[in-house]
């Protein structure tokens, strides 16, 4: 069973590229690594100069390590049609059609795009697990999806109650019917409380691993924004007993020479002076600790610089991301 | 009636930033002018260093310059328990109940506080606009705002089916009381057919304020996903018959003196040059002008920076945003 590495944060602040340097330091460790990307710009085969889909496959030219890509956008039209066609199999073509243009709606809504990748997630924590010891993940569960952890004690109650209910109508149909020809049914047959079992299942395993074999980091950049909202993501995240261990601060301004001077050696000692201000607060007042600060670098990051990055992440590679408790 | 100017953008751009300099300078040009902006972090407040709240009120210091800050959680919270009070009335109380635990997780979705955004705005439309030669909005409808704009035709449709329906179902109650106590009903009199009624006219008077009446900037930094995102925000707004006018660029890296030598000149020059790229696409490809550029600052914009930041929007006040058409 492999351990699961999520590198979270906001669009832009370098989570795709600090997830493949993690990933490349744990397969030169010896690990068999799987990165897996969410990003819809297809980052990670930009990165590796080389095409990633939706299946695992080996990134050529560097050993003990496989990528993949997931395509939320995809993965959204896949999950929407699955609903439609499971909706189709319940209710009338009436319905159907009425019900259709929500889904439409519903398309758009950032939650569709967080609930089909929660999904895909799922299935590559079932399917992928045996066959690495580490898998990283460049985006980490939201407050939306977070929500669907505590969905199996919900929805526990709730199905319980449900076939209550149907035990109960049943007895009444057969006593009604006083022995008919309708043979005996039972409300563990009923399809759609199988349906709700099989969703009910599929959290509660998520939940498990996210809490038993996952780490989480935060990925951030040293302006105002980034830290609020890493902030806020902290707490939502510790909130649901998973194992936090650091941020990122990624997109760091280098210092220029010592002896530089001029409007942008001014420029950029100002900007340097603000980001280590807030450095420090992060440092002061969050409740994981500062794990690397990634200098910005110009040109883009591939091959030898990505190793260059990795090196500059204080993680310890060694020590299984399982909880021993 | 006052012109709208609405200034668009993800979070951390510096739409707000870009908003105050630009109401500032209507204000300077004599327009009575309202800046009413929405950002959670009262930014407002601080670069005028005064409170302001939910009611307009002046800055002092400047003349012809009011301002209100939207605190859009609070709004979530006045319009969540708006629709608690109007469903207690409708239904029971064990339907509230149910219901009330659906309402909770809605709350933290991003569509919640959006459309109660809008509401909040389209009241400063109705109650303000009489009052200020011009409203300028530190943020622009959404996507998930603009389909309300389409709400009207929708909703308009729907209502008329409700009404004939409910007219039906009427004649058959009155056939089959055969003139009893209970008085005539009117589908026009049917509390929820009026409340839809009032929605519908709410959403056309803020489409026809919007197409009318408002201009639209966007406001983005130069890198690559600031720009993939404005380029899809400029198709939606088109795409809802919006007056966009232009983009704002933000936030562009300083240039080092010509003479600069060393490590902070070179990243400096490198970072340039990729911004110049991306302006240059942008410029090349968007389907409106880049209105201005704007060069990071590192210190706060307060007081008379703002006022340098002013003169660098290449846009014109004078003329009304109404458009002639």
């Amino acid at each position: 069973m492999a351990s699961f590495t999520f590198f979270g944060g906001k669009g832009g602040v370098g989570k795709t590229t600090v997830s493949a340097a993690f990933g490349l330091r744990c397969a030169d460790a010896g690990q068999e690594t799987l990165l897996v990307s969410t990003d819809p710009a297809h980052s990670t085969s930009d990165l590796f100069e080389q095409a990633f889909d939706d299946e695992p496959r080996p990134v050529e030219g560097y050993e003990n390590l496989d990528a993949m890509e997931i395509d939320p956008e995809a993965e959204v039209e896949e999950h929407l049609s699955s609903i439609r066609r499971e909706m189709a199999e319940q209710v009338s073509q009436v319905v159907v059609n009425e019900i259709d243009a929500q889904i439409e709606m519903a398309h758009n809504t950032p939650g569709a795009h967080e609930a089909a990748l929660f999904d895909r997630l799922i299935r590559v924590m079932r399917e992928e697990a045996e066959a690495y010891d580490r898998v990283v993940v460049d985006t980490a569960p939201t407050g939306n999806t977070l929500r669907l952890l505590s969905l199996p004690t919900f929805l526990g109650d709730w199905i319980d109650r449900l076939i209550e209910k149907r035990e109960k109508s049943l007895d009444l149909y057969e006593m009604a019917a006083l022995g008919g020809e309708e043979p005996h049914k039972s409300a563990a047959d009923d399809p759609i409380v199988k349906r709700l079992r099989e969703r009910k299942e599929k959290f509660e395993f998520a939940g498990k691993t996210l809490r038993e074999d996952a780490e989480f980091y935060l990925v951030l950049n040293p302006d105002d924004l980034s830290v609020a909202e890493t902030r806020r993501a902290l707490e939502r995240l510790g909130g649901h007993d998973l194992d936090v261990r650091g941020v990122v601060v990624n997109k760091v301004t280098p210092e220029p020479d010592p002896g530089e001077d001029g409007r942008g050696a001014r420029y950029l000692r100002e900007r340097c002076a603000r980001e280590r201000e807030r450095i420090a607060e992060i440092e002061g007042s969050f409740p994981v600790p500062v794990v690397a600060r990634i200098e910005s670098r110009t040109g883009e990051v591939k091959g030898d610089v990505l190793r260059d990055v990795a090196a500059e992440l204080a993680i310890d590679v060694g020590a299984s991301a399982s909880r021993a408790r």
